[in-house]
Formats: C-alpha cells, structure tokens, sequence
C-alpha cells in the first residue's frame, strides 16, 4: 500500500515514520527534496500546481494525503480524479477560509466567538459597532502561527490594523477572555469507525504553541468537545484526523479552529497515548480498524522554536523523548523539534514539563 | 552526525528509525538495496569484503555499526582505520565462533553448560564420555536461528550428527534442562555509562524466538545477569547494546550466547520501555546520555516467523503495535515482523500475548 503526502514538512515526516513499521509506502511532493519529509522517504518536487505532476503521483498511489492546509484545493480535486483525497479536499476548503470555518462551527451549533466579514473599511467600522472592541481583525486565509492577525484594543488600532491588513478578504472576531485553550484530535474511518484523544491543555506564546499536557481531564469539557468535533466529522463524512482548538471561558467551549490534519498538539500521542495520531490517520485513510486513543500516563510535550537544545544537554533529561524534524535553516518562529515527556501523575509531569521549557 | 550501519536487515531498519528522531542520519551498508534497511534510509550496496566501498562509507560517518553478527571481522577492522567502529570488532570475533564466546563466559566465571571444542571424529566421542549424553553438536560459526545443530540423545545419534556436521569446527555441549529462558539487553556508551533492561523471558520454537515477555520479575536474577553481563561489557570497554541469552536451571543463570548488538528479545523495548535498545544503542555508539531502561508496564512480543497476519486482520486487536520488516520474500523460517503489547498487568499482557500468539 502506498500514501501519497501532498507537503513534506515535520507533519508528513512524522506521518512517513508511522507508516514504515506498518508496511505502508509513502511518497512525498513539495517544492524541495531536503525537506523534514523527504530526508526520510521518497519524494517528487514541482510546484503545487503543477496538476500533472500531481497527478501522477496519485496514480502511483492507493489514497492521497496532505501535511500543509494551503495546498491549493485545485490540485486535491485534481489529484482526486485519479485516487481517493483523504481528508476531502471540500474541508480542506473550509479550513482554508476562516469566515467558511466560523460558519461552518455556527451552522453546527458549535459556540464560537462573535464574527463578521470585512471586505470593506466600512465593514470593520459596522463589525466593531456590532462586536466591540477589543477584538483581532485576521485575514480569512494562510494564516497561521499568528500570522495574518492584528489585535484591535481600543479606536486607536482600528486604522492600524485596517493599514496592515486591508484590501485582503478579512474577518472580525470579538476577542474571547479564556482561562486556557484546549485541543481535540479526533479520527474517523473510511468505514466510519470514530475516536477522539483525551483532551489537550496548550499554551501558545507569541501566536505558535510553545506546550501541550495531556490527558486534560474534565469529563464534562470532554463530552462537549467530541459532540462538536463529531458534528464536523459527520458533516462531512470525514476521514483521517481532525485537529479542533477551542478557547475555555467562563467553564464552557468555545471553538477557535479546526485544522484537517494531524496536529502539533497531538505530538505528545507518539509517546503518551496507545496509538499515535500520525498512526491513527494512515488506518482511517486506509480503512483500517483505529487503534487505542487512551492516554499511557501524563504526557507533555515542548516546541522547539527558532533553535534546538545540544543533543547532548537534551538526552541528559530523564525521560525526554526527543524529535527533531531535520529543518536546515533555524529561524527565529520555525518549528524545528519538540520533545515530550510521559509520567504516571500530573504533577509529576508539570515538574519534568518545567525541566523541558527551560531546555529550550 | 552520520551512522554507519552494515547489514540492512530488520534489526538495521529499526536502528534507522530510532535515528531520524535524534536527527541522526544513518547510511546502509548490504549487498541489496531492497532490504529492510534500504527501504528507510540511504544504502550501498556491494560485497561484505569490498573493502573500498566500505572503508569509503566509514570515511563518510561519525561511527561504524553492525546489525548482523556475520559481517566479516577483517572489513569491520578496515573500516576502523577510518571511523571508530561500535561494538569493537573484537568482541564480534568472539561472538562468531561458539567455542571463543564460551570460553570467555568461562574466564569470566559466568556459568555455562559444559563444552568441549570438536574437530574430528575421536573429539566427538572424547567429548561425550567427559561432558554424556543428551548434548548438541554444534559448528562454531554462522550458526543462528538453530541452524548448524544436531541434538545427541542416545548413542545412535552420533554418527547421525557427525555426518550432518562434521568437517567444520564444531563444539559440544551438554544438554542443559532449563526450566525457562531469558536474555538481559544492556547498553554501555563510549563514556563508560552502563544501563541495563529488566530480564526478558524468551519461548523459542524450532530454535527461532517465538515470543519474550518482560520485565520477567526476579531481582536475584536480575542482580546476577546485570553482574554477568557487567563483567562481558568491562571485559572489553564495551561500546553499544550487548544481549545475553541465558537458560535458568535450577533457579540460577547459565549462559548460552551472546550478540553484540540490539538483538530481537528487545524489541519490546520500543514501546514498553522509556528508551528503546535501537535508540540507546545510537546514543552508546555517538557517546551521548543513555537514556532511562525503565518499563513502562508489562510488554509482551510475537514474532512473525515466514507469514504475517492481513494487516485488517493484526489492527483490530486492542493495543497492538505491529512492526513489518519490508521483506518482499516470505519464506518459511523467515522473520517478516512482530508485534508488541503493553499492559497494566502481567496477567493482562499475559491474556494479549495469548491473542497475539494466535495471530500468528
């Protein structure tokens, strides 16, 4: 069985390093040959595109994946004319809009903050009017890691942010006073076999995750996350993983965004949970029977951003899974490795997730 | 950092991808490309006595290492004018021939069975009126997986033995009636930093490892292999993973071979130990912190010995952790995978190694 992966970044690595132990051939496409995903397996390089060369591939394979959300919807729908796209290219379209996204989680009964498009100068002055202030005017499509966003506190930032952003499709959002932010990575089959992970605590700084813990226990928070999350899948007819973050203010859920990938707040399931997301979403895409989603002990995870620890000083941590994504360049923002560390209580694993965070 | 490894077959695959999470890049060494090595990670492909193809490949690493035990010592010794080369061939030396490795367990005061060296007809009947019978014949060399032996059980096995194997250097053992087996897997890294995983219990069929079980729970025997396999690793300034194979005969150890190398009896260790061997073999050899032995609950293995289960079929068991070797050819006797489980209990591993066991 072969898979093909649109986009050979850390994502689709990881993915390549689940498939191998399973049997499961994987072939990558991305602009670059020394990529995280192609340093470890097979890969063509074109533009994103390039339809033909897109297509090609997927005829080499027996479903057709991604590792990127902005791989142009185009291409998938091409490539889906010669092999099955999973997750559907028609999601991937949603995810990529995030007016269609906030829609999407409304249309489902899916709280989310308040939000209006803005086209217009005009529109954003009509959006705070409605939604007030403060509030984050964001572009409607590639951003991520906060990028494409610009916070609006009071009248004075109304033109700034219209000056940095406008004349792109943008949207409003009402900003959402949270305690914390959780994650929920969800899988669901060909054959329409469902499963969710427990629950993910992160914290972004500066707009990129910086750390996960999970399991994040809230039995009630818990329910309602995959009642959502399963409203998406079924609206869809999903297949492959699904990554959903939520805000938590005032006790309750309220949606942020969905990625239709594997996530990197789901990293910390290669070692702390029984299967991992990347595993998990080579069997949905496949058809395969899911494996476990149950949490092995308490696990966090850290990003390494913009540099990495010595190999030296990161392996002399007790009990640090180390991976590191083979990026050549460090840049300052780029994800470059994480590291995740699995204990039998919570407490033990905040004091080792302390330990990884001053690592880094 | 590049690692060396010559051999490519299942044990070399896993080294493999215990490195690309380090970002270690690894390059093979085989006489195919199509091996299960080659398959995740770059080769070379030529004879295991062309010397200079291999002393280039050693040129290119930081280190040399072996995942097959009938590499010839004189290539490994060429490669070493290069690039340090990890377990020192030395000790592969010994490991080749039946009667060096024994010997040195006797030096040692490790407990073997008793032995006798057999080259010709006369040592062979010498050596059953000192040692008796039941016993087993075997060659020195190239033996593995029972081949190259012959059982002695009453006098009209002699002859029937010495025509099956006479002519190479053999040796004679006594039969030893154990009433179980096990293997102790043990890492000493180039800074002198030893660890050691919790005792492994092995059933063989046929002379092939059928399934092992660990930790198998005896801290008397636990004590006396950790000091047994100590005395091997100070013995010769041990660099890597060393396995240990003992029978236990009336409650004490009796050794019966070692590999110097990451060997199948610890292959639980991916996912029921906090550092695998193949992880902590690369962290020996590069002179990096081992990492923790420690097991993360009761993990049980099953080898797929000339068949494998429909993938479908092996997914659906709860827990499973499957691990295919990419062999294209399924030949009786041949080991194309194996699968791993995790419990919270001996007795549950004990009812999913049952299940496994009828995967098979």
């Amino acid at each position: 069985m072969k898979v093909a992966i649109v986009g050979a970044g850390q994502l689709g690595r990881m993915l390549a390093q689940a498939a191998y132990p399973l049997g499961i051939a994987t072939e990558f496409y991305d602009k670059s040959a020394d990529t995280p995903g192609g340093q470890v397996a097979p890969i063509v390089t074109g533009e994103f595109d390039d339809l033909a060369k897109l297509t090609a591939l997927a005829g080499r394979a027996d479903v057709v994946t991604f590792d990127w959300e902005n791989v142009p919807v185009a291409s998938l729908e091409a490539m889906r004319r010669a092999t099955p796209v999973c997750p559907d290219p028609g999601v991937l379209a949603v995810a990529q809009d995030r007016l269609l996204e906030k829609t999407l989680f409304r249309d489902l009964g899916i709280p989310t903050p308040p939000f209006a498009p803005v086209d217009l100068r005009s529109d954003l002055a009509a959006a705070i009017r409605r939604i007030g202030r403060p509030g984050i005017l964001k572009t409607r499509r590639f951003g991520y890691d906060g990028k494409g966003q610009a916070r609006i506190r009071t009248a004075r930032d109304d033109d700034r942010a219209w000056a940095a952003l406008g004349g792109e499709p943008l949207i409003y959002e009402g900003f959402v006073d949270f305690t914390r932010e959780v994650s929920l990575i969800a899988a669901r089959s060909r054959r329409g076999e469902r499963a969710y992970y427990p629950l993910t605590e992160n914290v972004h700084e500066h707009g990129i995750l910086a750390s996960s813990s999970s399991p994040c226990r809230s039995p009630r928070l818990q329910a309602a996350a995959e009642r959502h999350v399963g409203a998406i899948l079924e609206r869809f007819g999903y297949t492959g993983v699904l990554a959903v973050e939520f805000f938590v203010a005032k006790g309750a859920l309220i949606a942020n965004e969905m990625a239709p990938r594997v996530h990197n707040s789901g990293h910390w399931t290669i070692e702390g949970a029984v299967t991992s997301q990347f595993e998990n979403h080579l069997r949905a895409i496949l058809g395969l029977p899911l494996g476990s989603t149950a949490a092995r002990g308490h696990a966090g995870m850290v990003n390494f951003v913009g540099r990495v620890p010595r190999l030296e000083r990161a392996l002399a941590e007790p009990g640090l899974h180390l991976h590191l994504y083979g990026k050549r360049e460090a840049r300052p923002g780029r994800k470059l490795g994480h590291a995740t560390v699995v204990a039998s209580t919570a407490k033990a694993r905040d004091r080792a997730l302390g330990r990884l965070l001053r690592l880094r």
